[in-house]
């Protein structure tokens, strides 16, 4: 029988893929240059050049039954223990192969890390504003998602809130740093702060809290951006990565969770992962991507275009009046509406051609969100278009 | 906190998993071509050279950004419109792309439909001799694997047994046909049988009984095999599909759910298949892989070599005096033990160097299965070291 659980979930359509479906529509109609569309965090520069020529030189001089044989379930060794290398490099930590497990992507790498920590009816707490995909990854594990008020001052963490939220039945606090949606890096003083109060109330609770850290925006800092590793602050900590931004890699699903070393379990968590990977049909992110992900894992996309977009649509914001928070990294940015209902401004800009996502569903009703992933060109003809909105509605 | 339901299940180490490391271990000691390793179903043919030529082409002439973006959870639409028409054109269907959803192989496919059509609680029932993995695949969706014990004269299905064990809390039926690891193929006649059966139950329970159909092996026939394509039999079928075995690719993890165009809620499956890859953090699979899939949906390997194989073994067994159905598909065979207990039986072959793996997990005690996609050459000689070890065991 059809279960109606996930049939109920149809109606829950996702308001960015609503948006980015329209832009799509109605750029067959006036062509897709002149719709401004910033609903869809889709990386626009190309890959890095390096990992086209590690798949071509992979597939080219290897025996195939070699490239596109069976991946253990953890992933290939190589490449985990490539990875752990890389992490030890670059952060001064002290991974070891059996700490990394590939996975299809960040939505493969929380889906192995929430089951991990977590058992049905425990809370995850989370804060706002957040991505609002949490939802599904979360309740779909039977814990449950809560979502601590944001910040809205500068978009670090509302401690307040999060310290009243705080109760025996968390087990893991789900962090975003850099954000979607704000384009903020939590700084190190948020961090060890959250540290220090997690520390505390394992303690009190005598039993473990995990920080589950979503990092795909890692390699996105703009200038003078604080980047604490999150995983040195905190020893229960699951790092969860993905190449899809920094790399332009979103189709390829290929990411990892990253075990603190000092961790409970840490000796056995990866294997952990390998059997709930049995039961939610992963087993592992496709061999040859793992294998190309191999070569460039020093390397990035030219990610240069993001902050300049950023700077000229953060100028043009402040310009027009809008209370905005500077990104310090990731392709979003996350200024209040002119109007209380943001839904309702979203609305007005499509008239045009301006797609602006509404913050409801982030968890801070009011804002909206611009991802910014875009042609520079397309961003300077845009702000024109935006200047022209603002005046004409909200003059 | 670390689920200890998962943590437990790290005892329950698969015997095929371990039995493939103790032959990895014993091929350093005493070369790999020195150990006859039947026990992994890993493909030893190359994949089929358009598939790599399809990959080099894709990388080479397309925008990175178009190869490398996200693919709709779905699956990439012009993939799933021409694994509609190829499914058509070789089966007389008459899928649409709304009926194709692309997953990460048979377990992306499996998890997906599993949880599509059960709920917690309800029982699955499967056929004895059956894949070990089902257990986990049905049990982490919360429902509850049942097996059905095997017809042991031929490997059909035992359908007094399957009558005896249905309920009103049957939701769904799982198959695997060709299957592993019996090598057999069910008949049209146990086909059309089970639809009957089926299509009574769901009348007098008033709900439908889904049917589960696991093919990976459905390109790999021998000769005169009678071969029905099950969905055309019983309109609540899904049918899983993978290119590992046909192409050799297991590891690139790429396959299928194809959904009947007459089953209930047939329009929107694949949509609430696309709501339950969100908790399951599947997404999709890799968009490279789904790009070069398209390109050889009808290609497969030389999978000649499997049915060489199987004949030099079946001719062997019935010489050495085993009991043995002999296999119409796939690349595995499964005679019965030469004492009640098969795994004191493969315990004794390993001391020759021939991996057998017993059949206790395959909910058939007494047999022993042996994956013989493996080269012609080691199957040759691995002959007169089975006669060696019969005689010299059981003389």
């Amino acid at each position: 029988m059809i279960n109606q659980e996930y049939k109920k979930l149809l109606k829950g359509k996702s308001i960015i893929r609503e948006l980015s479906e329209y832009a799509t529509k109605r750029g067959k109609e006036i062509g897709y240059e002149n719709v401004f569309d910033y609903s869809l965090g889709n990386p626009s520069v190309p890959c890095a050049k390096e990992f086209n020529e590690a798949i071509i030189n992979i597939v080219s001089n290897n025996d195939s039954t070699y490239v596109h044989g069976y991946s253990p379930s953890l992933g290939i060794t190589s490449v985990r223990e490539a990875v752990a290398k890389s992490l030890n490099e670059r952060f001064n930590m002290d991974y070891q192969t059996k700490h990394i497990f590939m996975t299809s992507g960040a939505a493969g790498a929380l889906a192995h890390a929430l089951r991990a920590v977590t058992k049905p009816n425990d809370e995850v707490l989370t804060f706002a504003p957040f991505f609002p995909e949490y939802h599904q990854y979360v309740n779909q594990t039977g814990a449950v998602l809560k979502i601590v008020p944001a910040n809205t001052k500068d978009f670090q963490i509302n401690f307040e809130a999060f310290e009243n939220m705080l109760n025996k039945n968390v087990t893991a606090v789900l962090i975003n740093t850099p954000n979607n949606p704000s384009g903020i890096v939590y700084s190190t003083k948020t961090i060890k702060k959250l540290a220090e109060i997690l520390e505390k109330k394992q303690k009190e609770y005598n039993h473990d809290i995990f920080l589950i850290s979503d990092e795909p925006y890692r390699e996105i800092l703009f200038k003078n951006a604080d980047s604490p590793y999150i995983s040195k602050f905190y020893n229960n900590t699951l790092s969860c990565y993905s190449f899809s931004k920094s790399l332009s890699l979103p189709g390829e699903r290929i990411g990892y969770v990253a075990v603190n070393p000092r961790c409970t379990d840490s000796e056995i968590l990866t294997t952990i992962f390998g059997q709930i990977s049995r039961g939610i049909g992963h087993n592992c992110p496709a061999s040859l991507i793992q294998l190309a992900i191999k070569e460039v894992l020093y390397k990035t996309s030219d990610l240069s275009v993001y902050e300049e977009n950023m700077n000229l649509i953060y100028n043009k914001l402040l310009e027009l009046g809008f209370e905005v928070v500077k990104p310090n990294g990731t392709f979003y940015i996350f200024p209040k509406a002119l109007e209380e209902d943001a839904n309702a401004f979203c609305m007005k800009a499509k008239k045009y051609d301006l797609i602006l996502v509404p913050s409801d569903n982030f968890g801070c009703p009011g804002y909206f969100r611009m991802a910014y992933c875009i042609s520079k060109e397309k961003v300077l003809r845009s702000l024109d278009v935006l200047e022209k909105f603002v005046k004409t509605e909200y003059r």
